[in-house]
């Protein structure tokens, strides 16, 4: 590698306006985006997107899940490219910045490059992975699945859209099923810009976060049966109340969570109380729970000392609880040295930083699994994504662009 | 008073034939009854009463609520008689012997006191009264809270059910807006017959219950407002999670009833996550709680206790909570002259007993305001009630009404 161009930064004008240039695409009253993936929202900023890349003198291919790769030659072709980027689509009531940051910094700093006259060592690929959002079409970071193979293409192409649309006939309906091989394009490494969509670095007025870990998860289904009876008539020692019981389980992983601490977490999300009545004692509910930490054991432990204690709270109560885990994700280890390199390029600008864990899931997470990968994040206003009200400074996203900016120098090697 | 019959016991058969053979009014497939106040089915059975009534030698009144009376003749006319009865409305998938028990049991009485050829002192009066269980119109126990005036005559006549129909149309419609003065129809006392609708009298293997006293009742609608916010990128320490504080609530509820036992209960029957999703922190939960107690000291004290507990949660979970008391009822307290009357009546039948608290209304509850009031409870099937699945058996319902026989013998003055 190189020495990096050590004074150069994006252009943080340019970078704001590509991003509430787009945020037209789908854009809603609140100020928000809809943009479900495949969509004709999604159409326009694809079409949008590879005009730009296009212009900045970028080859774009398009593989046959609708993924976009945005080549820019580097001095060695030999080299596979680092790839960079993110995702265009939005959930249905989405922001402007989630994923759309992470695309539009990584082609801000091929324009930059340009600007600057730089030719990489390698060459560099700006991507836009299909349906990240994984809201109209199951699962989530379904186009980095397929490019991965943890999913057969095959079988992604057949999953289905509430109205009956596959992702097929979604993908040809817009003009974006691709020729490329899925999977064919080969990186050297890959690095994600995003919004940390979680109060961290807000809270400790931090501009940078170096993502070492994605949370490990486990998803539980829940079902507590008890018995529906007369608030007024059925004496304490009598009862059979599910919601207690429920109470007890909810309580049970968030204290468990804790104890695990710092970075594991856990909670309820949903519970539906059965035929509810005020003067009806909850006989049965449906709930969903989760824990999520970066250490496997952890998760281990985690499951293992829940399970016992719902065990104990069923026989207790003499309530029936069944706990089903309905999923379970390891933890993502992130590349050393690329996350020393996102490290080291915050350093070089003078931005503080601190390692963190991802808790939401990202493309990224499918990329670690065959390049060595990293992520940057930067701050969101009261960590509020997957919201209309989610919301960045320009600042922080220009921070955010020029770490991934020198950190694809250092990676690439920016040569002059 | 004079002596009782003491040997005197109803007609098991025949009290068992009038539950079945009325059950056909409003009659469900799954063996329950679905007969709600002021509907076809009402005028039906209430049809029916008023045939069965005359026929034992009643006359029978109609107040302006349609509350029914069938006055049975004492040997002192000058004597209010003493009324006994309940109501033959049901909720809608209810069963065949809420309510309906009480009247056809009065029925039986006099039935048995004709066969006999026995003439109390004072008269003896059947009472049906109309709306107890509030499904179609709200309140419930209307009927009877017209009859004592705690609600107004003009008042409860405008009330509307779900298609805008009122009270007094109803009424009409069905043909038992009567002409008497509604509170006109004066007592001595009041005795009501009642399934349990709990679980007590059936664990402890009793047939009687005397109800010395009916629940007072506080109820609540709370709110909690926390943040909503993701489940894996928000850290422990900075989570606003409804649902985490509602456990709390729910448990301290418990905690509370349980702590001042054993006559005490508690619960929370509703709770609704607004925006429930797997992967989101609950912001925001309505919920609704309760607490029951004979002693109004004691619904004071659990009053006071929560609202403190919940003023701590939600400062240490910094989560806005709101908890409003929606209704509050003083606890009932029946007369001992009259409890001690049904006491010396099950002594008398050789049936074992305890002392029991109503933990739902009643329309006793409302003729305790004004008269020497008691109920009896005989036990039921799990203590389901309210459900098309409540039964209760031919000898329970015997023995009831074999201590009513006797109750009111006593009360009335049986002669010979």
């Amino acid at each position: 590698m190189s020495a990096p161009a050590s004074n150069l930064t994006i252009d943080a004008d340019r970078l704001w306006s590509t991003i509430i240039e787009t945020a037209h695409f789908g854009g809603t009253e609140k100020g928000g985006v809809r943009r479900l993936t495949l969509s004709e929202e999604d159409r326009q900023v694809r079409d949008w997107f590879r005009a730009a890349c296009e212009a900045a003198g970028c080859t774009v291919s398009v593989d046959g899940l609708g993924n976009m790769f945005a080549l820019r030659p580097g001095k060695d072709m030999t080299k596979p490219p680092l790839g960079i980027g993110s995702h265009l689509d939005t959930q249905p009531t989405g922001g402007k910045f989630d994923g759309i940051l992470g695309v539009m910094a990584a082609l801000e700093v091929v324009r930059t490059l340009n600007d600057a006259g730089i030719e990489t060592e390698a060459p560099i690929c700006v991507c836009n992975w299909t349906n990240e959002e994984g809201s109209r079409f199951a699962p989530a970071m379904m186009g980095s699945a397929g490019y991965v193979a943890d999913l057969p293409v095959s079988d992604i192409l057949a999953r289905t859209d509430a109205e009956g649309i596959s992702v097929g006939a979604a993908l040809d309906a817009i003009g974006y099923r691709g020729t490329e091989e899925v999977g064919a394009r080969k990186f050297s490494g890959f690095l994600e810009l995003h919004i940390e969509q979680g109060p961290i670095l807000e809270a400790e007025g931090l501009p940078i976060g170096v993502v070492e870990h994605g949370q490990g998860i486990i998803w539980y289904d829940g079902r507590i049966s008890g018995f529906e009876s007369h608030t007024g008539s059925t004496p304490m020692h009598l009862r059979k109340d599910a919601l207690a019981a429920l109470s007890e389980i909810v309580l049970a992983i968030e204290a468990l969570a804790k104890a695990h601490g710092p970075n594991a977490v856990g909670s309820v999300g949903e519970a539906v109380i059965a035929r509810p009545s005020r003067n009806v004692i909850p006989g049965e509910i449906a709930f969903s729970g989760e824990f999520r930490t970066p250490d496997a054991a952890i998760l281990d432990a985690l499951d293992k000392a829940l399970q016992t204690q719902v065990k104990e709270i069923a026989a207790r109560r003499r309530v029936d609880i069944r706990l089903d885990t309905i999923w379970r994700k390891e933890p993502t280890h992130f590349d050393p040295a690329m996350t020393g390199a996102i490290a080291a390029a915050a350093d070089r600008l003078g931005l503080p930083h601190r390692p963190i864990v991802s808790g939401a899931g990202h493309d990224s997470f499918h990329l670690a699994t065959v390049v060595p990968t990293a992520m940057i994040f930067v701050p969101c206003k009261d960590g509020v994504s997957h919201n209309e009200l989610e919301s960045a400074k320009p600042e922080e996203c220009a921070a955010g662009a020029n770490v991934l900016l020198h950190a694809v120098l250092a990676v690439a090697g920016g040569g002059a």
